[in-house]
């Protein structure tokens, strides 16, 4: 969940980043006037790669340098790779060679003027495809500058400051925050605006756990001013004694307590990174990062020892939008319905990993870049952390018994290559990981640990409650509200090439006619494979059944179709009914999975435009075309949740609270394609020995 | 699954057992008659802990002494642990200094004279305490000499030669296994019996992977003698090419291949075994082991830091059924419905572990005991594995990035404590373990690896199939067979104390008055606490809630009751009619989550006597008393399950499947009870540094 932008406020950060734009710019003037011989884009880059801060300079100079008027007001809201048409991506990959590289392109989403523009911009020839003014509803992605300028509003607002007062707070130990206000059905076109939520600090940094409630602020983001400002209700702030979550500020008695551990790989890691292509084991994939979606896994194919080559599955994965409705109807609340993704973006709030605490010993990290408001370029160290897992599992085993005179055992341990990223959205933070398994499965996992968004009430003991509350009560004065988490996953599997199917495979309880065996009941596999888009459509937990994407025109030797099966989490869907506004918003969540014709522009399935929308451009919204998909192109969309009921051992920090699923493969190889792993079987060198006891 | 008895026949591992005896009764003699001044008890066992080899001679030889008669025939079923009534034991525990120890007793079921008679042993007193004969339906665990001399009997049964040597196959590669018939509704009491299945070796271990369909052999138990023969269709033998598993047999190319890994405990592991009572960070608990349910986890308790005194979570869990039916109509598969706990033993059937592949490095092995058909100890090495578990997960984290001037980033890795042990059904291989987590969690994992149950038929393509097969076409002339798991846990949970209630929190959608929010719907719960066993009854799926065992008399200082949540897997339930035999049989599957006032005797959902049950002792008939579960103390059992539609990549082994649930502390603890662990943070000396890429 997001209660909160990524930033609160930061002028010290804003002047780093001031900064770094000046150096930015003199590099950029250096680089581009005196060693003009070297072309400004690498031509050896994989065309997926993320732009690089020397792409993101190029876009902001042509970009501004297009813009006739100097007085213009620009800021860049979204600047991210404009991807490559799918088929001319494909088919200069089968020939590399050749001189169809698709073209290096970026997709720009600018205000201008306070007008969104959206901008394709060139890199190879450095001009501008197409500019054009984008007049639907909402409004894109908060850029960090304008969420810490409107944060920093209330400090100089007059009836702000006597609220404070009136409560007996210090004004320089608040911090405000701002929040997307979503869309309750007015008809008008809604101003830019977010609300303003304050903390006190006041000695911890686990603020959240201190709201000041009962006022709200509204300010034009446009304007960056104060358009509206109530103070409702008079609540003590919560105590929250023991919040803080530094290591330096615990009190005995700490624990508890465990010996050290750690992983050893004595010859290294044993993946390879090359630009953004990672190898390792079996597998090899591409990692983008877009500011929006986070982690991008692109071309996915793993290597058939038995057909001696690379076969495709995952042409491109990534977290597509995550909604996060809270359940609590207080005027400073209800509207807390947010899209992490498109309101926020999951990537500009990534964290910068810590070694050894967010990945372990072995973990490679990955740097990454977003621009600021301004263009510039923000560096996002250790963005990506890469690390073999080995956790004690088991790939396989057997032990056979039944042969006279002879136990065989054989077992080979299970390990995979973890790709992570947290995305700190505000006060909650999502544990992003794309496990790849040596099996051929694909496993996306997603871990909840921070903040919870916790409301100040008047009640200290829950004896006390006489009124709905919407939320748990966690401390003294401390509700943790309700709410949900939905990650929507865009899955556009390419199973052994494009062409592929989703296949139901309902397992359908048969009652058994007398007389044709002893048995009155077993249940068999009916498949349904989906042909247009309405088909697809499911809410799972309803009906047992199999989920597949199979390349229905490749078999098997035996004749099976190659395929991939969906290996869903908890059943978790969205309980808000369908005609809420917040619910039309978020209408991807209304089915947990949908499947779509590929379709280049359908990627965010919150819509473009998340902020303020009203709704029109959702999956749900695309889906009702109801296109064909069989024997087609398409995309499996995948929606995890969780119903969050907080409990007191989440305050002031939640445990990791963890969901996936599991892309398996089902009949894509002719048989188990680790069977000939040979066993690692290694001990450390120094290592205490193994003893029975 | 279970296709098969642990053993398929055995006459080496008799010879060896036969020696093993020997060596006991000569070491029981030296040991009792020439020392002694010691007990033969170990007066400072924990009364949970299961029997030991001395024990088990005593026992022995007390029934032996007993039966009047030389010529009878005793055959035990089943030694183990008579534990002790729960209240006893918590009073001693409560004050173990007192002489109120409760007795320790072996509860024993034998066959004498080809009747069942149940034996309970008292230990101190070396004395017979009861001696029943048990007239009522179904027979006790099979022995592991008995499913193997039945295996042997048909190489000399001339009607089995003839199919043989019909079917072109030599008889020396020809190896046979007992499987449990089940029970289809006949009102007599029928004879102790099993099918005999046969495979064809021929140079591969995997011989699963070549049945020899279409024969069945009837072998009475008691005369070990066969009674039936059919030999109802000729099937060719799968080939089964490249499907012996074994490292020596692979064939080029192999892979794929991965750098070394291991797991670093310079100072060892962190975790202490006192007996069979393990203490690890804020755990402790008590790992017991019986033939049929394998481990049994007793006694768990979590210290509080804050209140600084263990608090009580789990009195008991345990796998109590884990049944398998198959869904194939077949005359030589209709009936294959296991009970692999009750009719096999998941004790009886557990592998040594290899250290470094089926645990890691830093594992830790525990040998456990059973006995022989005639009485005799068993050992079983390596039977558990320990072993601290870091896969690089982050147990909680947080980046602020709000505070102006600075980022506060406090990470803590996740590190739990697993046991493991892993039982061999057959074909199947069953991973079990327990996970505990610092934050107060128990994980129960379950990873299904190993073979499966193939049927042999005519064809080599799914093109030429013409009937219902039952099972996917995984090679030429094999079909993998339909089937399911279901693992039912008992899980006696007693959060902080024994008297406790099960909480139904319903997530209920409610739509809002108009004018009262501009929202028009949101969720909020509404607790329903379940006040007899019919209340409690659950199939997952279908209604969103959080499911809570709450201790009702104690409260958080806010006033929430302490409790723990289950947070299921999969929801997966049986598919057959209520009115299957074999369902009825199994019918503590009908529902996902039961709940019992604890009684001792309700110990195993598909009762006592499983083999050839006919379900008149079963969780779901104790249930239909519907007694008061509300503010008593109560056993939750939660079934997991898996419906298995095999495809290729099971076949000729399958790569481990995992499902699991936690057991999480919801308001048991004031606040999160990790907040104050201190990071580790530890790098080996040696290791490899980690660096950006």
């Amino acid at each position: 969940m997001n209660t909160h932008s990524c930033v609160i406020s930061g002028p010290l950060w804003l002047s780093a980043q001031i900064m770094a734009s000046i150096l930015k710019v003199l590099f950029l003037f250096l680089f581009l006037y005196f060693i003009p011989i070297h072309s400004s884009v690498d031509h050896d880059n994989h065309p997926l790669d993320p732009l690089t801060p020397l792409e993101f300079d190029q876009i902001r100079t042509i970009i501004e340098s297009s813009n006739h008027s100097p007085t213009s007001n620009i800021s860049f809201h979204y600047i991210g790779l404009d991807d490559p048409d799918k088929q001319t991506l494909l088919s200069w990959l089968s020939n590399p060679d050749s001189t169809t590289k698709p073209p290096r392109r970026a997709f720009v989403i600018a205000r201008i003027n306070h007008t969104t523009h959206e901008i394709v911009v060139d890199l190879t020839t450095h001009s501008i495809v197409s500019n054009e003014v984008y007049t639907g509803h909402g409004y894109p992605t908060l850029t960090f500058e304008e969420q810490s300028a409107a944060g920093l509003l209330p400090r100089d607002y007059a009836p702000f400051k006597t609220s404070i007062s009136k409560r007996g707070l210090k004004l320089e130990e608040v911090l405000c925050g701002s929040f997307t206000v979503g869309w309750y059905g007015s008809k008008d076109r809604p101003k830019r605006v977010v609300t303003v939520m304050c903390y006190y600090l006041n000695g911890t940094v686990n603020f959240y756990m201190r709201p000041i409630e009962g006022i709200t602020i509204w300010v034009d983001l446009e304007k960056l001013k104060i358009i509206g400002y109530r103070d409702r209700i008079m609540v003590p702030v919560p105590k929250a004694e023991a919040t803080d979550y530094r290591e330096s500020e615990q009190k005995l008695p700490l624990g508890p307590k465990i010996n050290k551990i750690t992983v050893l790989q004595p010859d290294g890691p044993g993946f390879n990174v090359d630009g953004h292509t990672i190898r390792w084991a079996n597998w090899k994939f591409h990692l983008g990062f877009d500011a929006r979606a986070g982690p991008i896994i692109s071309l996915a194919s793993i290597y058939d020892i038995e057909k001696n080559e690379y076969r495709r599955v995952l042409y491109r994965g990534f977290v597509s939008e995550l909604f996060v409705p809270y359940m609590d109807l207080t005027e400073e609340w209800y509207y807390r319905t947010f899209f992490d993704a498109g309101e926020y973006g999951l990537g500009l709030c990534a964290a910068s990993l810590e070694p050894l605490r967010d990945c372990p010993e072995n973990a490679r990290f990955l740097d990454g870049y977003v621009t600021g408001q301004n263009g510039t370029t923000v560096k996002m160290a250790n963005l990506f952390c890469i690390f073999e897992r080995y956790g004690g599992d088991i790939m396989w085993r057997h032990t056979e018994f039944g042969i006279p005179g002879t136990v065989v055992t054989e077992v080979r341990p299970e390990v995979s290559l973890v790709v992570r990223m947290v995305s700190t959205a505000g006060n909650y933070d999502y544990i992003i990981d794309w496990e790849f398994m040596q099996s051929g499965s694909i496993k996306a996992v997603v871990g909840l640990t921070g903040l919870l968004g916790v409301r100040a009430v008047k009640y200290t003991h829950t004896d006390q409650i006489e009124e709905e509350v919407y939320g748990t009560m966690l401390a003294e004065n401390t509700l943790g509200a309700y709410h949900d988490h939905f990650l929507t996953y865009h899955l556009d599997l390419d199973i052994d090439g494009e062409i592929n199917s989703f296949v139901k495979a309902n397992l359908q309880t048969t009652l058994v006619t007398v007389g044709r065996s002893p048995r009155k009941s077993y249940w068999t596999v009916v498949c349904e494979t989906a042909k247009t888009e309405s088909d697809a459509r499911i809410r799972l937990g309803t009906k047992p059944a199999d989920l597949l994407v199979v390349n229905p025109n490749k078999k098997s030797n035996v004749g099976n179709p190659f395929g991939y099966r969906l290996i869903h989490g908890a059943s978790v869907g969205s309980l808000l009914s369908e005609d809420d506004d917040a619910q039309i918003r978020g209408a991807f969540t209304n089915y947990n999975i949908w499947v779509t014709p590929y379709n280049r522009s359908e990627k965010w399935a919150g819509g473009q435009y998340t902020d303020q929308s009203q709704g029109d451009d959702t999956l749900a919204v695309w889906s009702l075309r109801n296109r064909d998909i069989e024997n087609k192109d398409i995309v499996l969309w995948y929606t995890l949740g969780f119903h969050h009921v907080p409990c007191q051992e989440d305050f002031p920090l939640m445990p990791t609270l963890t969901d996936g699923f599991e892309l398996r493969p089902n009949n894509f190889f002719e048989s188990n394609p680790v069977l000939k792993v040979r066993p690692q079987n290694y001990r450390s060198p120094n290592g205490w020995s193994t003893i029975s006891v």
